[in-house]
C-alpha cells in the first residue's frame, strides 16, 4: 500500500468511526474492515461516471450486506457521487430524513439495488448479471460489445447461510455468469459471535461444487495488491462466477476487532479518539477528510470524475459507431436503453378470446405469450412449471449457459429469453428484481409458479415493491380449486399479505376477458410489482360482461340494479375464480326477488386508487353487501357487510369437489345470504358486524 | 434381489400404476422409481410398530417430496397401518375425503410430518434428529440407551434446490447430526424436463463441502442389495449426517421412463395394461397384492407387525430397568413422552414485572427465561439474534455438535437447549416443526428474530399451522419504533398475513403484564403456533389497566365508558407498541369531552373465538370505533369505522421519529379523530365507509 492509500484507508475508517458515534449508534465493524476492498473497488476497479449514474454500461455494484451501508455512503461520497455529500454523511442514523438510510437505497444514485433483508443482495447481482449477459448476447457484435460492464457483489457470512442466497448461487454456477464477481467478507464473526457456532461448511469447496471460480485473500483488511490481484484475475475468468473469498478483520484497529460488539453499535468516544490516535488525526475533531484523499478518489486526472466522463465518452463513441453499422438493432437498444415498449405493443394482443369454459392460466398464455414472442424486453422464467404456468411460446429460446449442451439437446446460449430458475422460487423472484433494477424499463421480468409458493417468495416481491421496481408474477392455481395436492398448495391467507403489501398488484381475474385486462395493466404499471392470479381449473366466461378495460379500475359493475324494481337491494362482490360461484348465486337471489347488483373486484389496492365518487358509483355503502372469495376473510370488511369465505385450511379433494366441499356452489351461497338478510330483519345489529356465511366443520382442527 | 422382493418391487409399482390411473391424475413415476427404496426401508431397516404408530422410540421417516406420497401410503398399508387399507389407498385422488391426500398428512398414523411445499421436509427432518439427540443426550446412560432411534428422509431434485432444504443442510452438517439418514432419489427430472435445465452442481462434493457424509447408488430402481448396504454403512457413520445419493429411474420400465411426463400424471390405461402384462399380472384388472407379499411384509415372524411388537417389548423392556436405576430422570421422561409440562409450570412465571418504560422484547425474556431455564421442554432458537431477542438465561448451554470446540471456548454437547441456528429464519422454523412433531408436548420448541424476518419463514410457519404444531415464535422489532434499520426492517403487511393464517395466533402485548398474559397462552396453546410480537423501543406501562389473564381473550377493555356521561361516544382500538399513541389519544379526547372507551387488543383470532356476547360487550358494533396500529389496516375493517394506520412503506429515522414521520403521537391521532368525528356530522355515509385517518405524503412513491 502505498503513502495515499494508507492515508486513504485510515481517513475512512475514522470516518465511519466518526458516523456511528455522533448518533451512537450503526454498524461500523464491517464497514471499517472492508475499507481497503473499497478502495481497490472505487479507485482502481469499477467503471461508473459520478456525474451520471445511470450511465447504462456501467459496472453495477451491490452491497448484499446493506447494513455495512456506511462503506458504500463514504466511498460514493469519495468519489464525487452528488447523493452522498458529506451533509448528507452526517445525517446517518440523524433524528431527520436522509439519504443515508440505515440500509442503501435504490432511490439514490449510486444505489443500484435497496438491500438489508440478507441474502436478496446476492440474488439481485445474479439478476444484474443474466440482464448484461441478455443484452450482451443480443446486441454485442464480433467489432463492438456494447454492454460488456461486470457485476461486483460484496456478501457477509448472512448471505451465503440464507436460503435465497443459496439458492442464487447455486443457479448463477449452472448458468456460468463469469460477470458476476462476488467479494466474501469473511470476518468470521455473527451477531451471535464467532460464526462456527451456527456454520463450519468448507465455504470454497461448496461454492466449487457449485460451478464457481474461487479465489482467496489472506489480509483484506491491509493488502490492497493481493486484493486488486485476485478481482484482477476474476475479470479474466471464463465460463463461471468467481468468489473472492477475503479474510478481513471486523472492528479492525478497535479493541473490538474480531469480536461481535463490533458489529452493530458505536465503540465509544473514547474508542474513537484512541482510533484517530492511532492512525494520526487529531482525535478531539470530528475528521476531516484530507484534500489528498479528495485528491486521489475524485478530482485529478486519474480521479473518479474524470475517469468516469472518459468511461462514458469511450462508451459513446461505440454506440455512435453502433449506430452506423447497425443502425436497426441500435434502434432497439435505444429503446431498451430508454425503457419504453413500442406505443403499439396493445396490437399484439389477441383481441378475441375464447368463450368457452377456460382456465385462466391457459387465457394468460394465449394473452401474454404473442407478446413475449415479440418484444425482446420480456425475460420470462418459471420455477421449474413450464408445464403448468402457460408461458412458452412457438421458438423460444432459453437463456442458459453456452458451456451447457443437455441431454435434451439443449445447446445454450444468453440471447434466449426464457429462463428455467429450477426449484428455486425465492431465488427467482429476488434475481428478477436485479433483472429489472438493471436499467428502468430494459427489461419487463416475467415469473411463475403456482400461488402457494409466492409464500417462497414473499420477501423478494416485498422488496420489488418497495423499491418500484416492475415484475409481473404468474401465480396460477391460486385457490382451492388446485384440487388434489390438498391444504398444502391451497391459498387461503397469502391474498391478505399482497392485498395489504404497499405499492404491490394482487389482481385476479374472473375470466378471459379480465385475464387480458390483468396482463395490459401489469405491463402499463412501470413502478410496481404486478402478481397476476390466475386458476388451475377451467371458469366459466361472461363474455359481453366482463370488461378488460374495467380491469384497472379494481372493481366494476358487472350487473346494475334493477332500477323499476322495489325489492330488497343486494350488492354482491364476485372475485376471480369463485366469480361463477358469485353469479350463480346472484342469479337464485334474482329469481327470489332480491334486487342484486353484481360486481366484479379484481383487485382491492387499484379500487382504493379511484376517486370517491367512482368508489360510491360501484359500490354502494349503504347497500347491504357480500363478498364471496375462497380466501381468509381478512380485508373485504372493508366492502362488505357479510361474506362467504374459507378461514380454515383447505382439503385434497378435485378442484370441484373441494370448492363444493366447503360449500362453494351457487345455490348454497344463495341460502346463506337469504338466511343473512332475513337475520337482518330480526337483528339490526348484525349488520355492523361482519358476518361469516360460511362456518363449516371445521376439518383440520383449525380455528 | 431374491424372488418375492422381485414379486414385491413388481406389485407396488404397478399398484401404484393402478391407483394414478382410476382417477386419471397424481403423481406416479417417483414412487415406481423408488419402490426398491421402500422395500429396503420398511421390510429391512426401520424400526416401527404399525399397530402403535407413536411408539416413541420409533424410527421417524419424513418423504420430503411428499407429491410421491403413493410411496409412503403403499408401504404403511403393506406393513398394516390401519390408517392405509386398501380402500383408503383406492380413494387417491377420488371426489371424497379420504386418508390418502394428495400429499401426507400428518394426521393419520404413519405420518410423521405433512409435507409438500418442496424443501420442508428435509428441515423438519433435521429438526426431528436434534430432538432425537437432544433427548439421547439428556436421558441415555451407557448402559440403558432410551433413545436410540435413526430418522431417515426422502428427498427429490426439489429439496435440494430450496433455499430452506439448503439452509437445513448446512446445519445439519455443522451440528453433525448422524442420526439422519437423507436418501436422494436421483432420477435427474424435474418438471421442466433435465435437471441439467437448471441445476448442474456437483451434489456429492457440496454435500461432503457441508461436512456430510455421502454414499451412493448407481441402480436404485433394482439394486436391492446395494441400497442396504448403503443404509447399513450410513448408520455406523459417526459425526455426519449421511446423505444416500441413489441413482433411480422415474416411472421405470414404463414408456415415459426418465421423462418428466412420468413425474405428475397417469399414464393411460393401455399403459398400465402393458406394465401390468410386463410384470407377469393381469393386465385387465386392478392390480391385487398377493397374499405371498402381504405375508412378506406385514404377516409371519418376519412381519411388520411381529417385529414391531418385539421393537416395542424390548425397548419398554429397558424403560422398565431405567425407571429402577434413574427413578427421578424416569419420571422427567415419562412427562416428556407423555408430553405435559408439570402442572404448576405457572409458579415460575414473574408476578410482578417493571412498571417503568420497558421494552416488550425485553419484558419476554423477564416472563419466559425462568421457565426455559427450568423445564427441559423447551428447546430455544435464534437466528443469530441473540443480543437482540433477549432470550439468554443464566448458564444456558448450547446444543452444538460434540466434535466442535470454537475459538470462543464452547465444548459442544448435545443436551444443551439453545440453538444457534445461524441466519436461516425459514430453516428455524421448518427445524422446529420437526423438533415439535417429534412426539406431542416433548418439546415447546422457541424459534426467535425480527418480525420482519418471520416473512422468509412465513412457509414453515404456515405448515405448522397446517399441522396443529405448538411452536412458539418470539418475534421482536414488530414496527416501525424498530427505527433506523429502515423499510427494508420495518413491516407493514406482514400482520395480515399472520392474522389471516388458519390456526395459528398472532398476538402482539402492549405492555409487560400482556406480555405475561401472551407468554401464558403460548405456552397453554399446544395444538398450535403463536407468535408473540414484541418492540424494540420501550413501551409505556400501565399497570392495574392491562390484564395478564384477558390477552387469552383476544381484545378487552381497558376503559369503559363514563356511565354518568351524555356525551358522544367513541371506541378506541389500541394494539401492542402503538398502544402508548392510542392510550395518549384517548386522554385528550376525553378532555375534549368525548365518551371514550380503550379496548386493548393483542389478538384478532383469539378474539373471533369469543362468544358473541363477550364481543358485544367489549365492541358495541352501533358505536363508532377507531383502531390504531401503525401496520397496513387489512383486517381492522372489521372491528372499526376508522383507522389511524400506515399503508405505505416505513422509514429510516430513530424509532421516536419514525413514529413522528407517520403521525404516531396522541395529540395528531387525537385531532385527526375529532375532525373524523365532526365529518360524520356532515356525510352520513362515512360510518359506512372504512375511514383512513393517516393520509401522510407519500414517502416512497408507494400507493
Amino acid at each position: 500500500m502505498n503513502q495515499i492509500e494508507d492515508l486513504s484507508l485510515k481517513t475512512i475508517r475514522c470516518l465511519v468511526s466518526d458516523l456511528v458515534q455522533q448518533y451512537n449508534g450503526g454498524h461500523p465493524g464491517g464497514a471499517m474492515g472492508m475499507a481497503a476492498i473499497g478502495i481497490a473497488l472505487w479507485k482502481y476497479i469499477l467503471k461508473y461516471n459520478p456525474k451520471n449514474a445511470n450511465w447504462f454500461n456501467r459496472d453495477r455494484f451491490v452491497l448484499s450486506n446493506g447494513h455495512t451501508c456506511l462503506f458504500q455512503y463514504v466511498f460514493l461520497h469519495l468519489v464525487g457521487y452528488e447523493s452522498f455529500t458529506m451533509n448528507q454523511l452526517k445525517k446517518y442514523h440523524a433524528p431527520e430524513v436522509s439519504q443515508c438510510a440505515g440500509h442503501p437505497e435504490i432511490e439514490f444514485e449510486g444505489i443500484e439495488v435497496t438491500t438489508g433483508p440478507l441474502g436478496q443482495g446476492i440474488a439481485n447481482a445474479v439478476g444484474l448479471a443474466i440482464a448484461s449477459k441478455n443484452l450482451a448476447a443480443n446486441y454485442n457484435k464480433p467489432d463492438l460489445d456494447l454492454v460488456d460492464n461486470k457485476i461486483y457483489c460484496m456478501v457477509g457470512d448472512a448471505c451465503i447461510q440464507e436460503g435465497v442466497g443459496l439458492e442464487a448461487i447455486s443457479l448463477a454456477g449452472h448458468l456460468g455468469l463469469d460477470n458476476l464477481i462476488v467479494i466474501y467478507d469473511n470476518n468470521q464473526i455473527t451477531c451471535d459471535g464467532s460464526v462456527d457456532l451456527a456454520n463450519s461448511e468448507d465455504i470454497n469447496a461448496k461454492f466449487m461444487a457449485q460451478k464457481w471460480h474461487v479465489l482467496t485473500v489472506d489480509d483484506g483488511s491491509f493488502d490492497l495488491r493481493s486484493i486488486l490481484a485476485a478481482i484482477e484475475q476474476a475479470k479474466s475468468v471464463k465460463g463461471s462466477p468467481i468468489l473472492i473469498n477475503i479474510r478481513t478483520i471486523i472492528g479492525v484497529d478497535t479493541n473490538v476487532a474480531n469480536n461481535a460488539k463490533a458489529h452493530g453499535a458505536a465503540y465509544g468516544v473514547e474508542e474513537g479518539r484512541r482510533l484517530k490516535a492511532l492512525y494520526g488525526f487529531d482525535p478531539d475533531q470530528f475528521i476531516e477528510v484530507p484534500k489528498l484523499v479528495y485528491d486521489f478518489f475524485r478530482e485529478g486526472n486519474e480521479g473518479a470524475i474524470s475517469k468516469g466522463v472518459f468511461h462514458q465518452e469511450q462508451w459513446e463513441k461505440k454506440l455512435e459507431a453502433y449506430s452506423k453499422k447497425y443502425p436497426q438493432l441500435y434502434e432497439e437498444v435505444v429503446s431498451r436503453i430508454n425503457g419504453k415498449l413500442p406505443t403499439d405493443w396493445k396490437e399484439s394482443l389477441p383481441h378475441s378470446l375464447p368463450t368457452d369454459a377456460t382456465a385462466s392460466r391457459k387465457a394468460s398464455g394465449l394473452v401474454f405469450t404473442p407478446l413475449a414472442a415479440k418484444y425482446p424486453q420480456f425475460l420470462v422464467g418459471t420455477a421449474d412449471l413450464s408445464p403448468s404456468v402457460n408461458l412458452l411460446w412457438p421458438h423460444k429460446k432459453d437463456f442458459q449457459n453456452p458451456e451447457i449442451k443437455t441431454d435434451c439437446g439443449i445447446n445454450g446460449d444468453y440471447s434466449g429469453r426464457y429462463l428455467h430458475y429450477g426449484i428455486r422460487e425465492h431465488a427467482m423472484c429476488a434475481i428478477s428484481n436485479g433483472i429489472s433494477a438493471y436499467s428502468k424499463g430494459a427489461f419487463i421480468p416475467i415469473t411463475s409458479s403456482f400461488f402457494m409458493f409466492y409464500l417462497y417468495s414473499a420477501p423478494a416481491v416485498r422488496m420489488g415493491a418497495l423499491q418500484n421496481l416492475q415484475v409481473i408474477h404468474v401465480a396460477t392455481h391460486d385457490s382451492i380449486g388446485t384440487g388434489e395436492d390438498g391444504p398444502t398448495h391451497q391459498p387461503i391467507a397469502l391474498a391478505s399479505f399482497y392485498r395489504s403489501l404497499p405499492n404491490c398488484l394482487y389482481v385476479r381475474p374472473a375470466d378471459n376477458e379480465e385475464v387480458a385486462g390483468a396482463w395490459e395493466l401489469a405491463i402499463e404499471t412501470t413502478n410496481k410489482p404486478t402478481i397476476i392470479s390466475l386458476s388451475r381449473q377451467n371458469l366459466k366466461q361472461y363474455p359481453g360482461i366482463t370488461d378488460r378495460n374495467k380491469v384497472k379500475f379494481g372493481a366494476y359493475v358487472l350487473k346494475e340494479f334493477d332500477s323499476s324494481s322495489d325489492s330488497q337491494k343486494l350488492q354482491i362482490i364476485s372475485v376471480g375464480a369463485e366469480s361463477q360461484f358469485a353469479i350463480d348465486a346472484a342469479e337464485i337471489l334474482i329469481e327470489s326477488n332480491i334486487n342484486v347488483k353484481i360486481i366484479s373486484f379484481p383487485c382491492q389496492r387499484l379500487f382504493e386508487c379511484q376517486s370517491t365518487e367512482y368508489k360510491r358509483s360501484v359500490l354502494d355503502p349503504q347497500i347491504v353487501t357480500v363478498a364471496i372469495e375462497a380466501y381468509a376473510s381478512n380485508g373485504w370488511e372493508r366492502y362488505a357487510n357479510a361474506g362467504f369465505h374459507l378461514n380454515e385450511f383447505g382439503i385434497s379433494l378435485p378442484g370441484k369437489n373441494a370448492y363444493e366441499h366447503f360449500g362453494f356452489n351457487g345455490a348454497y351461497i344463495a341460502s346463506k345470504i337469504q338466511k343473512y338478510l332475513d337475520d337482518l330483519q330480526k337483528d339490526d345489529i348484525m349488520k355492523f358486524e361482519y358476518q361469516e356465511l360460511n362456518i363449516t366443520k371445521n376439518h383440520h382442527s383449525s380455528s
